[in-house]
C-alpha cells in the first residue's frame, strides 16, 4: 500500500524532509519489534524530534485516516510494536535525553524515547535509583516501558512501571497533546487519566515525556541462592524474609530443574546445588551499608536453614559470586539460542495456585508425547511464571497456547503477566478477561481513537 | 422534583419494598455528606443488598435518565455524596462483609460498604496488615475510599488507596456489571479498567467489590517527636531517615506553630518543646521486633541529633506515650469544634516548593488583614499540606479559594491532595488541570455515562 501524495507532503512539511523515510530508505531494523514475527516494512518512518511535531504527525494522519505503529526500542515480544501491512510507523528515538532531575523531590522528567539503562545510570550519579529494571535496559525505552507497564526483576520491592510513574505528557490519535508532568505523589485532582495510558500499549496515545518518582539508593546487595523442596516452601521463605527485612528484598527468583538443566547444556553452568532440588531460589536484599544489616540478612537465611525450610544455602561473598548467581537466571537469554524454535509465554497465576499450575504445566507439556521441552522460571514472588517451550517439529504457538491458557483460567491467572497482549496475544484476551470488561475496553478505544489509527489491532481487534 | 410513578414502580419490584425510601421517610443522615454544605433531602434513597441489585437499579435509573448520587459512608470533604435537588441517593451500606481472606496471596475480598476500620481489625486477626489508615476509619467505607482514592498518613510507606487495590467489581451508569477481582500482582491483559474508577469519584461507576493487596505485619512501632529549623531541614530528616531505615517509616507528620498554638487553646494540650520550633515532627516507623531494629531507630536519630538537622527529640517510651504524641497530631478534629467557620483545604506542593508554599500562605492568609487565622499540618513527605482557616466573620470558601489555589497553581502543586474534587472545588480545577486534560476527562465520562446520571456535577460541569 502506498501513501497518498498529499498526505506524505504534509508529513513531509510539518517534520521535515529528513524526518521522514519511505519505501527502501526506512531501516531493516524499523521492519519488526523482538515477537518473532515475519518483518514487515511499514509504509513510512517517521523520525519526531519534539512533542510539537509527533502531534502535527499524528493530526496529519488522524486527517487521512492512516494507521500508525509506534515505536521505541522495539525489544516487545508481543507485536505490539511490529508494524502491519500498510501502517506508518513512528519512532520515538530522536527524542532521548533527560530533562531533569529534582533532588528534593526524587524525581526525574526524561522524554520517551530514552534508553532505561541511561535513566538508571543518571538516577545513581545523582545518589538515587530508579526502581523498574529488566533483561532488555540496554535497548528498550522508558515510553515502551510505561506503554506495556512493564514489570522485571524488582517488581517486589519498587512495584511495576505504572508505580513509578508520576506523570505524563502524551499525543492523542487526533494530535492533541494533554500533559500531566506535576511533582506530586499526591494528586486527587480529577481523573488520573495517565493511569489509563499506562499498559495500553500505544493504543490510546503516544507517550512523549516520563516524569518519573526516583528512589532513595541502597547501597548494600546481599545475594544467596538457596535450594528448597517445592513451591510451598518458597513461598513460606519468602513470607519469613520479608517479616524480617521488611521491604528489604529486591529480587525473588525461582528456578525449576528443567531451567537449570537448559542452563547447562546450553550455557555450560554446572548446577549449584547436587543432588538438584525441586527449586532455586535466587534472593537478593538491597539494605542499607553496615554490618548490623549484614548480620540480619545472615541471620534470617540461618533461622530458615535450622527451621528445615531451606535446604541449602550459597550466600555470595563477593559481586564476582554474586554476578555468577546471576548469570544462572540470565542463562535464559543466552540458550535461547541454543534451542530452536522457543515459544516464550508470560503468565501470572495467584500465588496459593503456583503449585498446581506449575504442576499442570509440567505434566501437560514437559511431559507430553509431543516431544516439548518445558523451561520454567520467573518472578516467584509476584506470581510471574515465564515459560518457555522448545516444541518438536511443526508444533506451533497456536496450539501450545490453548493449552498453557487453558492452565491459566483454571487457575484465575494473566495470559500477561508483564509483555503485554500486542497482536500476538489478542486472539486469547478472552482467556482472562470478561465479555463486559472487552466491552468496556472498546468503548474506551472508540472514545479517544475513534478512526483506529493508534496500534490498530493490538489489544483489541 | 418527585419521581415518575413508573420509575418508582420498577425500583421497588427490582429491589423489594423494604429497599427503597421516599419522601420524608428517607433518613436524615443521607441528606449530608460531611463537606458542610446545606442538607438536601434526595428524592428517593436505594438501598440494594447485591451488585445485582446496583444493576438493576442503575439500569432502571439509566432507562428514565434519573440522576444518582452514590453515598458510601458519607466521611467525604469534598461534596462528592451530597445530595443535589432532584438526585437518587444509592447507598451501600447493605453491602458490608469481608467475603475471603487469602494468606497466601495476602488477599481481601469485600464488600464496598464495609467500613475501613473493619477491613483493618480482619486484616490483623489474620496476621496481616492493611496498608492505608486515616482519621475517618470508624465511617469511611472501601468504597469510598476507592472512589476518592484515600490516602491518609501511612502513603509515605504503602501509598495510596490505588497502590493497596488489586481488583475491582463495579456495576457502570447502565447497569452493567464489570468485574475483575483476579488475586494478581502483575496483571498486563488489556487496559486496566480499574485504575480509571479508581479517584474517579463514583462518577464513571458505582463499585461494589474491591480486592485488597495486605502486606505482611510490622509488630513493632518507634515513635518519636522532633523539632527541626524549618521545612528544609525537615526534608533533610526524611533523606537520613529513609536511608537508614528503608521503607521503615510509616508516618512523618509536620506541624506548624500555629497548628500546636491552636491545640494548646482549644485542645488544651502543652505544648511538647519550649521555646516552640519552627516545625515539630512527627515521625513514625514500623519496624520488626527486637532490639537490633530498636538500636537502629534510636541510632538514626541520635546521628541527626548530633548532626544539628534535630534540635530536640522526644523518644516515645510506652504506648501510653505514643498516644500522646499521635493526640497533638489528631487534635485537628477536636480543635475544629472550638474555632467557628472552619475552612479546609487540602492540597500538594512539590516537595522542593513546600517550604515556598508555606511561607506563601502564612504570608497571604495567616497575616492578613483580615484578621483570618491559618492552622497548617500535614503529611509533608507526600507534599500534601491540610489547611484550616478560621477566618474573620463573613470571609467565605470563594474569597480564599482563590488565595489558596493561586499559590497552589504558581508552584505547580495539586487543589486536592487526597480529599477529592466533588461540587466543592469543581470551579477551580482548572488551577490543577489543562483545558486538554479536561477535554479528555470529558470524554471519558461521555464515553461511560452519556447520559450523565451518575454523581452529575461532581469533577466536571
Amino acid at each position: 500500500m502506498s501513501l497518498p501524495r498529499d498526505a506524505l507532503a504534509a508529513l513531509a512539511a510539518a517534520l521535515g524532509e529528513d524526518q521522514i523515510r519511505v519505501g527502501a530508505a526506512v531501516p531493516v531494523r524499523n521492519h519488526a519489534d523482538s515477537a518473532g514475527l515475519p518483518p514487515c516494512a511499514p509504509a513510512a518512518l517517521l523520525l519526531p524530534r519534539s512533542t510539537a511535531e509527533v502531534s502535527e504527525a499524528l493530526a496529519i494522519c488522524h486527517r487521512f485516516s492512516l494507521p500508525v505503529v509506534v515505536q521505541g526500542g522495539l525489544t516487545g515480544l508481543a507485536g505490539g510494536a511490529h508494524p502491519i501491512a500498510g501502517e506508518i510507523a513512528l519512532s520515538l528515538e530522536r527524542m532521548n535525553g533527560i530533562e531533569d532531575i529534582d533532588p528534593v523531590g526524587r524525581t526525574m522528567t526524561v522524554l520517551a524515547g530514552t534508553p532505561l539503562e541511561v535513566i538508571q545510570e543518571r538516577a545513581a550519579e545523582a545518589g538515587l535509583l530508579y526502581g523498574v529494571d529488566l533483561g532488555a535496559r540496554g535497548s528498550c525505552t522508558i515510553g515502551g516501558n510505561v506503554a506495556t507497564n512493564a514489570g522485571g526483576v524488582q517488581v517486589l520491592r519498587y512495584g511495576m512501571t505504572r508505580r513509578n510513574v508520576l506523570g505524563l505528557e502524551a499525543v492523542l490519535p487526533d494530535g492533541r497533546i494533554v500533559s500531566s508532568l506535576v511533582k506530586l505523589i499526591k494528586n486527587n485532582a480529577g481523573y488520573d487519566w495517565t493511569q489509563l495510558l499506562i499498559g495500553s500499549e500505544g493504543t490510546l496515545g503516544v507517550v512523549t515525556r516520563v516524569l518519573l518518582a526516583l528512589q532513595p539508593a541502597v547501597p548494600s546487595l546481599h545475594t544467596a541462592l538457596c535450594s528448597v523442596a517445592g513451591v510451598p516452601q518458597a513461598l513460606r521463605v519468602l513470607d519469613r524474609l520479608e517479616a524480617r527485612l521488611p521491604a528489604g528484598l529486591l529480587a525473588f527468583e525461582a528456578m525449576w530443574p528443567d531451567y537449570l538443566a537448559a542452563a547447562e547444556a546450553h550455557a555450560g553452568q554446572a548446577p549449584p546445588f547436587a543432588p538438584g532440588p525441586a527449586l532455586t531460589l535466587l534472593v537478593e536484599a538491597a539494605l542499607p551499608a553496615g554490618e548490623a544489616y549484614a548480620d540480619l540478612f545472615l541471620a534470617a537465611l540461618a533461622a530458615l536453614a535450622e527451621e528445615g525450610l531451606l535446604e541449602d544455602v550459597l550466600v555470595a561473598q563477593s559481586s564476582r559470586e554474586r554476578a555468577r548467581f546471576w548469570a544462572y537466571r540470565e542463562a535464559s537469554s543466552e540458550f535461547y539460542r541454543g534451542l530452536t524454535a522457543g515459544l516464550h509465554f508470560d503468565i501470572s497465576v495467584p500465588l496459593a495456585a503456583m503449585a498446581e499450575a506449575a504442576d499442570l504445566l509440567h505434566d501437560r507439556i514437559g511431559k507430553s508425547a509431543s516431544g516439548a521441552t518445558l523451561i520454567l522460571f520467573g518472578h516467584i514472588a509476584d506470581g510471574n511464571l515465564h515459560l518457555s517451550i522448545h516444541p518438536a517439529e511443526g508444533a506451533g504457538f497456536e496450539g501450545l497456547a490453548e493449552v498453557v491458557f487453558g492452565i491459566v483460567q483454571r487457575v484465575e491467572g494473566s495470559i500477561s503477566a508483564e509483555h503485554g497482549i500486542g497482536v500476538l496475544k489478542r486472539p486469547y484476551l478472552g482467556y482472562s478477561r470478561s465479555d463486559a470488561e472487552l466491552a468496556l475496553m472498546r468503548t474506551l478505544k472508540q472514545a479517544i481513537d475513534p478512526l483506529g489509527i493508534l496500534n490498530r489491532g493490538r489489544i483489541l481487534a
